[in-house]
């Protein structure tokens, strides 16, 4: 991104040619609200706030599985039957794990044949840089962007890292995981909770040898998710096998999320969830936000610093600290810009 | 605690008579930091800080163990030796569940009848009311009272629910992990991570018929902590059994607990995790007491519901709603006292 290319309706320009359907201009807009620069972060709210209205008619699908289970084979075989039904889909990636490893998922596209020149699918890595919180915000930006672009279906890849799974749940409306046949929870690599937030889970590579495990595997969680809370209010998960090598279950696994979509939409709660995500959204920026404008201030640092040391010899107890900074901070945002 | 009796020197006069080791003021000024009121929490800051200087000199045991491990017996006769050597002991519980149903933890004296009429022995149950992180805070404020007191071991007990064996951690200088024979974590009603911040494992119980099955445990979960990291640097988790209704193992448990102050007195590790912990408490209520400024502020109020409309609608997205919030917040701090 060229600074000289940033000029007063650059925003505007980008947001009409991402309605047009420019690809090299929905890459260029990714890349804005990844910066980490004011000036592109300025850029990139205006351009998100000109694209809103356009934004939200898509199903957003979310996709965990733990690392050899197939994911990728899975999305590719999956992206390309939906592409044969005449959708256009995104599919993002949120790998916190490549903050510290600078790769990420989603970087070979040679493992997704099928779909990777197939001009309906758009296909973006996970950004490299930040927290899985940080990544996590970015990603429902590039969903708004992708929306208004036109796609009506957005999968959000992730690995059961960390907290990605948790944090991908609270930016889709479908949250389907990938298992392979055999294995409790342990032997399937599977992180505690990671069952209870989907709405599908999915056998993968019930084929040849595997058919019949897969087919015991399924019956096991089938079981197992009877003494579970549901993941979605008046919808209860749902487990089926599938093969993404023989592309066998995928038309039924469109169908379970088709039948998802219909009846969240029609008891509200599809709307209500992203009513609901969008709000927790603003909540958590807002705390960020706030901390920074707090502790980022260099007065309050100075203090922070002084009081410090008085706690660690035993002078003052942290609350009563606590306090004092607080009272400092009203009465000096009394008198000065903060 | 009458309003009448709270006058100018209040604080001064509670602080006096703990120092001169009256229990009923110690009880009292107890009953001042769980109190939410504005005047009383303004008190017991107040006493705090006349105290802060005669505490800290004491050894601070966390306790936790699933029901059924026999907790209440062996902090009966742990602390029923300790008092034997002429220490003097100050049992305080944390017990986030209590919130719920409204009992507590430590409320039946009877189950401890060894120490129940001792004068060395201070019995104090978990505060009923309050956040997790809440009666942590007031457990620490509680710690500092008692040591001005003139306790000089101080037993934080808590059962492992939700969060609370985490927080407790953070609140004391040595870490028991109390277990009963037989079964892996599970079977123990384990949680996942108890046995990771343990400083020592007491597989209670070694008596009897259970007295084989005891070893047995002691030698499995020794094999199983060689593969975590130690919960204190320099300091290796020790395993043993014991039975606090036998009086087996107790002496032992305790020169355990010897030697570890030494060694990490003489390392520097236990002055640098007290440190650690105050800057923690502060920074933890810092964080509460900014969110508490803004978020109660009648005119963010106002605007977080407009804001949250706007959201709901569409017509703005949560990064940007977010910063107007903020720059409302810096301007609106400018002209008006918050």
């Amino acid at each position: 991104m060229h600074e000289n290319k940033i000029n007063k309706n650059f925003a505007e320009n980008l947001a009409e040619k991402i309605l047009s359907r420019d690809k090299l201009s929905l890459s260029k807009a990714i890349t804005l609200i990844e910066s980490t620069k004011t000036e592109h972060q300025k850029i990139a709210r205006k351009l998100l706030n000109l694209l809103i209205p356009y934004s939200g008619k898509s199903i957003r699908i979310g996709i965990t599985g733990s690392p050899g289970v197939g994911k990728s084979t899975f999305i590719d075989s999956f992206a390309d039957y939906l592409s044969g039904l005449g959708r256009k889909i995104a599919i993002l990636a949120i790998d916190p794990s490549s903050t510290k490893s600078k790769g990420s998922i989603l970087g070979d596209k040679t493992r997704m044949q099928k779909i990777a020149n197939n001009p309906n699918v758009f296909i973006r890595p996970s950004p490299s840089r930040g927290s899985s919180g940080g990544i996590a915000n970015r990603t429902r930006e590039t969903i708004l962007l992708c929306e208004a672009f036109g796609f009506d279906t957005i999968i959000v890849e992730t690995v059961g890292v960390g907290q990605s799974e948790v944090l991908v749940r609270t930016i889709v409306d479908f949250f389907l995981l990938l298992l392979q046949p055999g294995g409790g929870d342990e032997l399937q690599g599977l992180k505690k909770g990671s069952v209870e937030i989907a709405d599908l889970i999915v056998i993968n590579k019930a084929d040849g040898e595997n058919t019949n495990l897969a087919e015991v595997t399924k019956n096991a969680y089938s079981l197992a998710i009877h003494y579970l809370q549901p993941a979605t209010d008046g919808w209860e998960t749902k487990v089926v096998t599938a093969s993404a090598m023989k592309m066998t279950g995928i038309s039924e696994i469109w169908d379970i999320i088709k039948e998802f979509e219909q009846k969240t939409k029609e008891s509200g709660i599809f709307e209500k969830r992203r009513e609901e995500q969008n709000l927790d959204w603003f909540y958590v920026l807002l705390e960020n936000n706030l901390k920074a404008l707090f502790f980022e201030n260099p007065h309050i640092k100075k203090k922070l610093q002084s009081f410090e040391k008085k706690i660690k010899d035993g002078k003052i107890i942290p609350s009563e600290a606590s306090d004092k900074i607080i009272d400092f901070f009203i009465k000096f945002s009394l008198n000065e810009r903060i």
